[in-house]
């Protein structure tokens, strides 16, 4: 599995994605699942990919040959698309086509049939923009109320999400919350694992606000993650008891 | 969707269940979903089902006329099993009787058989026991590096348990444990509700410990949840700031 989560702020997009991908859990590898595609000045792309490994991958390879052909027959491409929402169309252009071809076999095999993406990102001329987009290639765009998508093993890092995240947050609090959102998923889920790829995009820049591998030692994330039990713990040990006192075995 | 889970601890075990059943969103209704079968002095055994309602509803009947049935025929059932392990077994009977029955329409329509069931408590003559039950009738215990199981939609309030749980605690703190667990679950899925109804057995006691139906206005569980958020806000805002200084926009 996979764990990817993407949050939308006014002050820009936090993207943070892991990088483990089994097969059985003799066959486990590492990829990568955070896709940038970059025009410095005019826009920023950023695609993060959840489900069969061999969907997605495809799914991003589309996505780049349409980019190579660009010359040569006008080809629609991520780094033509007009607006965010063309772009979210092309990624679900490219599902489609990947179904088309793997689909009958894989559901012959009993594989499902398993990708769903998120894209965020800003083309000049528009706000930035976060969407999610599922295997059928329809999608949903993320607005005021809801700022944050979560694809692959999304449960056990939602409810920290679901408490603390708001649009008004700093790009550096919503990162140490995607990140803690993730924590609480290492713990719980052996199939998604470090390192983690994180990208920052800062609204109306047209680059890359910060793109940074964390890897499983890295000195901040340790610190975030026995900090954040201690503190669990302390709070936990705080709230009040439950009271047994009609416990008649008291 | 349900959420149920039970924390096996020296002190005795704790089972939580929640009681909102649906089929579809329009269809929403309330189910008891925590079971019991007391003989006080000899033995205390409480069920917790998850699943299609149909499929658990009638397991629960089915064990029900085995016990109604016990005078006549010799019928194997809960309050003359043997020991724990023999009650499961009768649990997992149950599921595949009304799986032969049930089974074969349920799948023709696309509904899947879904059910599983944790059941727990103790028989004079053994020490506490925890076990949980799959839908093919087959089951696994509680030991030592697993002192908790859940069932349902459980990926929720799995990290708090992962963190937390631990054998030792007191019975008191354990459903406090338990209840933050159902907190998380109840804010991040709809599908599980209020009320929650907990029971305490004590070791050794072969009688109910503290049998509870938590009210959506129970005033112990609403500070609890509040205090809780505001815990976790306020450890969340004191933890170490993510460092975006490599980010070229700043």
């Amino acid at each position: 599995m996979t764990y990817c989560a993407a949050l939308k702020l006014d002050e820009g997009i936090v993207f943070v994605a892991d990088t483990r991908t089994n097969a059985g859990v003799d066959d486990v590898a590492r990829f990568r699942k955070l896709h940038t595609w970059i025009r410095e000045g005019d826009r920023v792309l950023v695609l993060l990919t959840a489900g069969n490994l061999s969907v997605t991958q495809s799914v991003v390879t589309i996505l780049e040959e349409n980019i190579a052909r660009r010359g040569e027959d006008g080809e629609e491409n991520l780094l033509d698309a007009p607006s965010m929402f063309q772009a979210a169309r092309m990624v679900g252009a490219a599902v489609r086509e990947v179904r088309e071809v793997d689909g009958p076999s894989l559901e012959a095999g009993h594989t499902p049939f398993t990708a769903s993406f998120v894209l965020g990102g800003q083309i000049r001329g528009e706000p930035p923009r976060l969407f999610e987009i599922y295997r059928e290639g329809n999608f949903i765009e993320a607005a005021e109320d809801t700022s944050f998508f979560q694809i692959g093993e999304h449960k056990y890092g939602k409810p920290i999400l679901d408490r603390v995240a708001n649009p008004g947050m700093s790009l550096a609090n919503a990162s140490k919350l995607v990140l803690l959102s993730f924590d609480s998923t290492l713990r719980s889920n052996l199939s998604v694992g470090m390192p983690l790829d994180l990208f920052l995009y800062r609204t109306d820049t047209y680059r890359v606000g910060l793109a940074r591998r964390i890897e499983a030692d890295d000195p901040y994330f340790r610190e975030l993650s026995s900090e954040w039990s201690k503190s669990l713990r302390d709070a936990f040990a705080n709230l009040a008891s439950f009271e047994v006192v009609r416990d008649s075995g008291q």
